[in-house]
């Protein structure tokens, strides 16, 4: 061919005739091509089908092939499965990838960005709180260490946060920007939120518009003697007409594999819509295959219902075993209290003031490592010094009960010295 | 029992003696048990083994149950892994989940809420500018936009970006951070960086201390002509005295499953030992599973290496119907320019300027979807209108050949009307 800019008009005038001509031709054929976007194809695809043996075929049930981009909020079969899991609405849920922590930490870093809703960001409201019902989780304050935000430890009760305290708090105080509640089996006391507690942190009046309870059901269905489930804070607060202010977490890692499970956040529509457009720019999707492996696996609600209780039976011999040795070795002695969690993964225990980080040392130097007295509490400090963290879910029984014996071992040993010193 | 604390002293002294005498009986038996943080035990675990069928056993090279919580740098065998495909060091690889695009938004996102090696967050800097070579990777641009950085388009050459307008923009301008590259088969046009470009990308005096390159070598293994290596910018940036200025990204999405494959970064040592310990807030590790199941299947980077000639040999036709439809179309007419790429997975075409919308919506009339014209330049306003992206990775060769002749075809007609405009 030659340079068309040298051609003469008449020349030209033809060849665009021609290629009109043509062009109405091919329009006419009604094609639906797309070579918008770089993906491979199938045939590609195919050569490492060896990672997926079990999975084929590899498509949602909406055609969509997992191996492929796409599908940033998830699979839809996915998002049914937990919808009717924890009774939230499909549409109000987002799937991510393998840990429901990283979306927690995504969604505060967003809130410090960008803000949330047409409010400013976070991060430029100068200082802003949050509140840290503790004994809490530590990785949940370490969040909002990692951001600059202020942690304010709020009283637990049986009950849940102490709500008289929460109220005040949120009432008049507009740098006050959320809560970290873990509703069900707390961590690490095993604290069921009650309904009248969902019920006031749902409703409450806040002063700030932003106001974010970020609700980490992480043990949902995770339940091992009786079957508790928690009030629906989305539809609660949605009543009341505070459907933006919840932020609802959970995963399987507490199903399945830790750190290799499905994590998901449901949240109000806006939210969602919000969430969304945020993610879209950080990721074209999460791991679909993973979520294709989770609901495939599973099938129905009722199937990771029915694992879960047996999960809840390997796991009751464990709980038994550190309630009864505290029982026997320290009931009736006024060393310590602890609550009888009725699922989750933990156990909870308050000795006397001032003993909790000794007790944890000597332990250790017996060669039994707990959670570091006050790691539970905002900054790392528990201020009384009181709360154990008792993680009874890995050990097999003899070494629970060894551990357990220890502990309360060193619960007494440290206790006689405190009550002896107090004496002097 | 009975409440101590009622307990005459001599009764006290008493229990304190028995338990010291069983405590240092304990201790000297040298336990070694471990309560310290929730995590599920291998029976649980067992329980959800269908999900995993053919990755039995489920224990890392180091003997870690990839199933339960950890490693939040990622299995030690498969940063070895991609040590042995791209020439880095192990220990400066942090393995991530399932796309590199989520590296590369947190390392932006952390830079811009945290600053780095202790320069102040890029949020707090006032105005802050981006070098954005262009054309190039829409979901780049999208990123700097998200967090409000200013986009300087850098025009590209058939060697990389046009050297010395970096230079130039780099070198007084404190607010200029960073630079956003695909060094092997670039998105759009599939330039090889050459060793100059590079050399003189790790050398170059940078007003910011804190500038950074994202080095997104999302091709580095997807040939589909001759096998391209780009130099290795981590080396020659730590030769040069500037080891911290590279983020280097890489994933499996375009060796295994795109959005389903194994992400990761690697940086200095220093950079690295950064990012450990921010992400070791975000997440307690990232999917093992997925990174065993990718060692699993490999097993050897040769195996990857034969593994992408084969997903070269499905592609090459491809990339054969386009470049031959195009010369055989607009060869010699003056009308398009366009490279001949070696790998990736697009070709870019230069029609004359102004012309690269209606083509685009032309085409998009008749059927064939491209992507946006402007999509690939900051902002997505391709200032001359001249670019076009092609990704025929998906198509099958009969749809391609259809839609590159309308192409082709769409490129003639609103050139012919160019062409007769410009004489009226």
């Amino acid at each position: 061919m030659n340079l068309w800019k040298n051609y003469p008009e008449e020349r030209l005038l033809q060849l665009r005739d021609e290629c009109r001509a043509e062009y109405l031709e091919i329009k006419a054929r009604g094609l639906s091509l797309d070579m918008s976007r770089g993906k491979p194809s199938p045939d590609v695809l195919d050569l490492s089908n060896g990672l997926l043996e079990t999975l084929a075929p590899y498509t949602s049930e909406d055609g969509t092939d997992v191996r492929n981009y796409g599908v940033p909020t998830g699979l839809p079969e996915c998002r049914r499965l937990f919808s009717e899991l924890l009774g939230i609405p499909a549409e109000q849920i987002i799937v991510g990838n393998n840990a429901s922590l990283e979306l927690m930490y995504d969604f505060y870093s967003r809130l410090c960005l960008f803000g949330t809703l047409g409010g400013a960001p976070w991060g430029r409201q100068g200082r802003v709180k949050f509140l840290c019902p503790s004994p809490g989780y530590d990785r949940h304050f370490a969040i909002s260490k990692e951001f600059g935000t202020e942690m304010i430890a709020v009283p637990m009760t049986e009950d849940g946060p102490d709500m008289d305290a929460v109220e005040a708090l949120v009432r008049d105080d507009a740098s006050v920007k959320g809560i970290w509640c873990v509703p069900l089996y707390s961590n690490p006391q095993g604290v069921v939120y009650s309904d009248e507690t969902v019920r006031r942190l749902a409703e409450m009046k806040t002063k700030a518009e932003d106001f974010r309870i970020f609700w980490d059901n992480a043990y949902g269905l995770h339940h091992v003697f009786e079957e508790h489930r928690v009030a629906n804070i989305l539809e609660l607060a949605a009543a009341a007409g505070n459907a933006d202010r919840v932020y609802y977490f959970f995963s399987t890692s507490k199903v399945t594999f830790p750190g290799g499970g499905v994590g998901m956040a449901a949240a109000s529509p806006a939210n969602i819509a919000e969430q969304q457009k945020r993610i879209s720019i950080r990721t074209i999707g999460s791991d679909k295959l993973n979520q294709l492996r989770f609901v495939r696996h599973f099938k129905t609600a009722d199937a990771v219902r029915r694992h879960m209780r047996a999960i809840g039976d390997l796991l009751r011999p464990k709980f038994e075993i550190v309630l009864d040795t505290l029982d026997a070795e320290l009931g009736g002695t006024g060393l310590a209290t602890w609550l009888r969690p009725k699922g989750g993964y933990f156990v909870g225990i308050d000795t006397a003031e001032g003993c909790a980080k000794a007790v944890v040392a000597l332990a250790k130097e017996a060669g039994a490592t707990l959670t570091g007295a006050g790691a539970t509490f905002p900054g790392g400090v528990d201020p009384k010094d009181t709360s154990i963290r008792i993680a009874p879910t890995y050990p097999d029984a003899d070494e629970l009960r060894a551990a357990m014996r220890l502990l309360c071992l060193c619960i007494k040993l440290v206790s006689a010295d405190k009550l002896l010193d107090g004496r002097d």
